[in-house]
């Protein structure tokens, strides 16, 4: 056996893969990676189109941010979460000046900072329910479970009490049956229906994806993030805005809704905070929230909050993306990726829909563009999302796809021409697609 | 201002600190620290005698757990969940080997290991009902919350459904008013009442705390998991073993459970596996968990499930125990703890319990030993235990007390001198409360 099939064997025998049927399993080995690249233990190099889990912002082993570990880890590589530290106060600092909120407090992911932010609003509120979209994932702990609308929720429900779900504003597939230049913004004129039906007086919060990511990359009309914080404000809701990947630069702002002009009263964090490098999510909260916190007890807690190592690393990173200017890049590159984008929509039959806000894009690919007939169901695969994927992996080109969806998500490092060269592999697949999709003719019968 | 006391004022003013009003708060700057010390930003150094928070076993800064974080960083500092690396792997093998079950699922913390075995206990079983004990902390998101019977769930209830709650084997205030040595082990034949009570095809599994740490390290009888053993295979319930707090040595053996010649079908574990240095938390299955999930799909999964870093050092640091004998130091220096606590509570008026095993103890303290009335009353404290904690802290003896307990949780590499100069100035401060709690006389009126 080789030394690469040794480490796949002993993977599969002692270890569990998330979100998986484990006899379907055909993990790659990473032996290593650099920028845009990672490569596997056969000797192949893979451009990574989705930055891991769209989360490794910075790209792999980035000498800087691994440096600062290292450097912390000779320092104090560890202190319990009742004492103050150095990288602690620096990146507490660092994520007020760049949220315009002011105190942070640090959980180890996407899923614990949402646990956190639900119960942070419940105790400041006093009250109990938080509305949630259907089209959301927020992490896989119980709360965060039932507070997502991902039919990965579906398995262990009933879960928490106190979620009530509204719909997203998914333009290409409104639910209400409107466009966006002529409806009235049901996607936040119903939320007020909601409210009403609830009770105002109940609900703690509203829990929204800075712009919703594995649920379909949902861009908002740009008018919708005012109007669903004037809701807020008119009914005394806490607007929670998960930017656990929406953020951090992968629109190129360090908050997805920066680009809507509104504030949020609490952020919640991850992946990008340290771009994976160390495990880290924080939540966020305002100025009225932290004074309640003076003098009422904050309940939450972990072993590992400010976890000196993760904050060092966080803090790093967040320098990366100043001193290298890795926001104004991703602005510009993401205009060159939105219009290579529509010209795929324009180009291949199988491409319904595609939504990009500066490197956080997807298409959605469909059967026919009239009929907007998804290529796979809700919750499903296809033999012609399987080909696309087929493709692109036998290219050595790591993307996520999932249900009819294919995200383009590249480390924000990435270059113009690394990212031209997974377009273009993106074409060849869609090609495939369109024409696996070609009625066929008797000939072929 | 000093350098420290910026630190501290950065913390204060961005970080919010868990479990805490945050105006109370006093937090120490850590700077550094070695073995079992630690060092603040006044120059001086504390002896840690609850490990941080009874997590970190090998001590601060050890020097071979650095260098193997420090490799791994150098080498690939991130990987998806999804991909094979070599330190998951070997990670992976290694617990298998240690614990005698089959794969392990990983997570950041103890909470989400727990929110994950309970899943992985549903999906397994088909049965819905969880049932855990009162005097338990399994984590604060809301699933391990609820699993808690800990106080600190009250301010977040209603959790999710499906938590039964039974007694403890707290046998120095038995629930059933009985006696070890005469009692018929109610704590167990009670569980199988509420067993019949609740439909025993309802219930997924019995999720206990290897030993229960901070609800009053609670040693069982030494028949107790034996017969809850058996209590499970009758009925086909799992246990889960929650050996967060008290696996991985610091009873002197990899699970506390082992004592006691039994083997739980999942174990989930946090805190001893890295000694906090990288986070890291694990769920490990039983060969027939394991075998299901080939076919079936884990519904569970976070970003950084797998992250090569933290497993690294949590190899490097199983390897510490294995190389200098760790566990072995534990079980002799266990014995000498044990004689001195004992020799306390015969010396103290205050001292009404002390209970111990290997280098996880706790002193159990009262008004009065006939009466057994707490010094603290239950989820609160009292002038007493502030005195008692307040000369700790002024002799910089770093412990954790809370309600009416101390607990005595060192490193497990801490020296025999170590211990024994902790131990005293903990004599110390229980003579200044016994004298507190003398009836004081009409002269000092
Ligand atoms: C928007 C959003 N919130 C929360 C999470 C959960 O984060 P984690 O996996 O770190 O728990 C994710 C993960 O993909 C996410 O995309
Ligand atoms: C027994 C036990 N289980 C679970 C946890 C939760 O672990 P974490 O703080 O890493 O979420 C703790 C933490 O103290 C614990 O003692």
């Amino acid at each position: 056996m080789s030394d690469s099939s040794r480490v796949v064997q002993e993977n599969r025998d002692y270890t569990l893969f998330s979100w998986s049927v484990q006899n379907q399993l055909q993990p790659i080995h990473m032996t290593g990676g650099r920028g845009s690249h990672f490569f596997d233990g056969d000797g192949n190099t893979w451009l990574d189109f989705s930055a891991q889990l769209i989360n490794l912002n910075i790209g792999h082993q980035h000498p800087q941010v691994l440096e600062a570990i290292k450097r912390q880890v000779d320092q104090l590589c560890f202190a319990g979460p009742s004492f103050a530290t150095e990288p602690r106060g620096q990146l507490g600092r660092k994520l007020a000046e760049v949220t315009g909120l002011a105190k942070s407090f640090f959980t180890l992911g996407g899923a614990e900072a949402n646990e956190n932010a639900m119960k942070i609003a419940r105790l400041y509120t006093g009250r109990d329910k938080i509305i949630t979209r259907y089209r959301s994932y927020h992490g896989a702990t119980m709360g965060a479970m039932t507070a997502s609308g991902d039919p990965r929720r579906w398995p262990v429900e009933p879960g928490i009490p106190g979620i009530v779900r509204v719909f997203d504003p998914y333009c290409y597939r409104c639910p209400f049956g409107k466009t966006p230049d002529s409806c009235g913004r049901e996607c936040v004129t119903h939320i007020e229906e909601v409210i009403q039906m609830e009770g105002p007086h109940s609900i703690a919060a509203i829990m929204v994806e800075g712009i919703t990511g594995s649920n379909g990359l949902l861009v908002p009309p740009d008018d919708y993030y005012p109007r669903l914080r004037a809701l807020c404000d008119k009914y005394g809701i806490l607007l929670i805005d998960d930017e656990v990947m929406s953020g951090f630069g992968r629109t190129g702002t360090w908050l997805a809704t920066q680009h809507y002009g509104i504030k949020p009263d609490i952020v919640t964090c991850a992946k990008g905070l340290t771009s994976g490098y160390m495990p880290l999510g924080a939540v966020i909260v305002s100025e009225d929230i932290a004074q309640f916190f003076e003098s009422h007890m904050l309940f939450g807690g972990l072993t590992y909050s400010g976890h000196p190592v993760s904050c060092a690393a966080a803090v790093a990173n967040l320098a990366v993306y100043e001193q290298e200017n890795v926001f104004a890049h991703v602005l510009e590159l993401g205009e060159h990726l939105a219009a290579r984008l529509e010209a795929m929509r324009a180009r291949y039959a199988c491409v319904g829909d595609v939504r990009c806000k500066g490197l956080f894009s997807v298409l959605e690919l469909v059967r026919d563009k009239a009929s907007k007939e998804p290529l796979a169901p809700f919750n499903g695969s296809s033999p012609e999302m399987g080909l696309l994927a087929g493709h692109l992996k036998s290219r050595h080109l790591y993307a996520f796809s999932r249900f009819n969806m294919l995200w383009v998500c590249p480390p924000l490092v990435i270059t113009r021409e690394e990212l031209d060269h997974g377009l273009n592999v993106i074409e060849e697949a869609l090609a495939r697609v369109d024409q696996a999709l070609l009625p066929q003719t008797a000939a072929t019968l």
